[in-house]
């Protein structure tokens, strides 16, 4: 696993360098308890506004409340994993985020955990099909019949749960599936090699369609819903707190800039208003190709 | 208390109009369980960019995990209180926040909390000294005494424990104030009523300056900071959420528009890098007028 999340750091940093303007930053840092991370970032190209590609590779003793929240004794713990999030400049592009991780303790169990999911600004059926389509084809060829349930993991984890909708329009997310099983490394592996083809399609598309400001306010404001929820609700940036991992690393998915406007709703007939109508659980990858609202 | 919060909330909102040129808008709303509040929203003036002057009066069952981590049996509770927080358009003009409130609980308990605290964006000890000083004499007279140590709980609580440092350069803080003790009820009437003499000369002072980009600049990051702040570590914020309060009236603290930028440090020698250390305990208020280090 260590080996496969830095060669795909690699490829996806090469890739998104041939599609941008600028290059990656890296720093290394260290875990005070053993191993430490590479972390890359991405700043004021003309495709991504703020990205950030991390692998890490941390060891040591579990902290103490993370023993108590697993339900688990004291021990060493080892996580290894590569997280990613890529905020574009353009609202017609969407922001992608994609975590895979194996989490092992020292009494020789060990979980795979991870997923991808899109927060999108625009109303780009088409793209969210394709999004969706990609991924359950990804899942269903390590693991048959694994994405329907990977992706209400997705909804419900993406949940900003005091505005009752979603962060984006979901993706996949799995947790707690057993490394002892070749299956689950198969998956992480099937969806991390999926990765470049699920995006690199859709920003392509995307980047050069003009917009407006009214789409522009509210990829800002979007944006300060992402915030909202990674800040309250993601297990990924509280472990990261709890664990003192490196605060510049953890930060780096959020947003480069955003807005928070009181009490914000969009009007009725725009293109906002149809996209807050997609941050609910919809079937994206259904053979009518519809997607159609799971509540219809 | 009800009157004393109703009556300043339009005392400070009658002034803040006069100062800009822009009005607030009012929306009224119910609690579920019985009360409600009073959000009084500015936005886009030439003064403040964003800013909110709550009042609340709530009451109803204990939600569970409040009484649980009160360690009290569930019981009914009302609380009423005041919250403002101020960002103004000009990032030589300080946010500012204040909260008043009293707790009660239906076996006959009740405290009084709150504070004021400062955030500034340019170096002006001058300016933190008369805010400190003029703080210090409001506690004095309802309670000598007083200040040094609800400026120290300030230091403590607004501090942004995962980068060490203060949000901005503190104010005062206190809690669980019994209701019982008139003169906690005469602290929060001083602190109240002194509020608009602590901040109107600061502003009306540093409105009219002439900033760079650069200022601009650090504005849009410590606003990002304060954001970390509120949805990490601010006890208002959380409570707000778990108890359903009204969303748009707790995130009105939000700053409008902010910046994350990674791994970003102040350049040696400028005003950044001043105000930067003035993120840490001082003591503003001192006889010398040093406004120096603590640590010093």
């Amino acid at each position: 696993m260590v080996t496969y999340v830095q060669n795909l750091q690699d490829r996806i940093c090469e890739a998104l360098e041939h599609a941008d303007t600028v290059r990656f930053r890296e720093d290394q840092w260290a875990w005070h308890a053993g191993g430490g991370g590479i972390t890359r970032v991405i700043e004021e190209g003309t495709l991504i506004e703020k990205g950030g590609v991390n692998t890490s590779f941390v060891h040591g003793p579990l902290p103490a409340d993370i023993a108590h929240h697993l339900h688990v004794e004291p021990m060493e713990f080892a996580v290894c994993g590569i997280s990613l999030v890529l905020h574009p400049q353009s609202p017609r592009v969407p922001t992608v985020h994609m975590n895979l991780r194996c989490f092992e303790m020292a009494d020789g169990r060990g979980w795979f955990g991870g997923g991808v999911d899109l927060t999108p600004y625009y109303p780009y059926p088409d793209d969210f099909r394709y999004f969706h389509r990609t991924l359950r084809d990804a899942c269903e060829g390590a693991i048959p019949g694994s994405y329907a349930g990977y992706k209400k993991r997705c909804d419900e984890y993406f949940t900003i749960r005091h505005r009752e909708e979603m962060r984006g329009i979901g993706g996949i997310f799995f947790d707690h599936l057993s490394a002892v099983d070749p299956s689950h490394f198969r998956l992480a592996q099937a969806v991390g090699d999926t990765f470049l083809d699920l995006y690199l399609p859709i920003a392509a598309t995307r980047r050069g369609e003009v917009y407006s400001e009214q789409d522009k306010q509210f990829q800002l404001i979007r944006r300060g819903r992402y915030l909202e929820f990674n800040l309250i609700y993601d297990q990924g940036t509280l472990f990261g707190l709890k664990t003192n991992a490196r605060i510049e690393s953890i930060f780096i998915s959020f947003p480069p800039v955003m807005k928070f406007v009181y009490d914000w709703k969009p009007e009725a007939g725009t293109p906002q208003a149809e996209m807050c109508r997609y941050y609910q659980p919809r079937e994206w990858a259904a053979a009518d190709g519809a997607g159609r609202s799971q509540n219809a």
